[in-house]
């Protein structure tokens, strides 16, 4: 009769069920996100696979991903924060580098990544965390902010809307085998 | 009367004068620039110089252009080739180097400079340059070629007319002061 002693094993909700993070993300706050690198970066490392157009592996696009997160960081002045909602559970991100610009020759911030989690989405969060991120690149000694965006991406006009102006463009081309 | 001992001195044609560029750059060839890089980077401070929308003096200039070049050197790999005339007169130069893409997250080639001096223009030797500089990064597995120009130079139709497409938007946001 062993079973017996907890019948409702598996099926017993937690004594303090937490609400979904789409009634709480109303009352987020930002803070920095060095805490939170697992979340930020398994968040990003998802969206991305969303953008890759090249014909990769899942596999191949996870090395990938982290030969590249890895150089970003190794050089530059990184800063990363968080919108939390108040159980601190992770909403979105920020992040920011402060680097030498390659056309202007001044000390930009590139904005490497923002993020929010679609259930919080509709509370300004991403304009938050954006505007924390240019205060941030601008107490240290940043002149502009500069951040690239796929052509075809509807963020163009996000960013527009948050006075971004376009002024350089990515051309490529492919190298067929 | 020592002066008349050289008649001629400081007006004295000197004895094989060269043809001047614009007659010699026709019969261009191209070759790896490793050993022209005083005059790739003579050349490009200027050009670049001529691209900043920054208020900077020339001075400050002059100290974060070699910031940038340094910085952009110390990762990836680098390949320079340059166009000279038949007396190994500088005419132009490529600067490409392989790395990986921050969105595809493949092997890329990125242009990060091209040039080809006034005197030498007509004669298709960007288009050669850009296509030395395509084979060398096939060569070692870039699967494409990136470059930024910016928004409103008419380098985007040149560009387009040999093969890219416009890919991403860099966007920017002055921080006031």
């Amino acid at each position: 009769m062993e079973s017996r002693k907890n019948p409702r094993k598996g099926k017993r909700p937690s004594e303090n069920p937490l609400p979904p993070i789409i009634e709480t993300a109303v009352e987020y706050h930002i803070t920095d996100g060095e805490d939170f690198m697992d979340e930020i970066f398994r968040k990003d490392l998802e969206i991305s696979w969303g953008f890759v157009r090249a014909r990769i592996s899942r596999e191949e696009y996870v090395e990938a991903y982290w030969t590249v997160v890895n150089e970003l960081l190794s050089h530059g002045e990184h800063k990363f924060f968080v919108a939390l909602d108040p159980y601190n559970r992770y909403l979105g991100h920020v992040w920011v580098c402060i680097t030498e610009d390659t056309v202007d020759f001044i000390p930009v911030a590139y904005i490497y990544d923002i993020e929010t989690v679609e259930e919080a989405r509709g509370w300004g969060i991403g304009s938050e965390l954006l505007k924390k991120a240019e205060e941030w690149a601008k107490e240290r000694g940043a002149l502009k902010v500069l951040l690239r965006v796929d052509i075809d991406n509807p963020a163009v006009g996000w960013y527009k809307r948050r006075g971004y102006t376009e002024r350089a463009v990515i051309m490529e081309k492919p190298l067929p085998g």
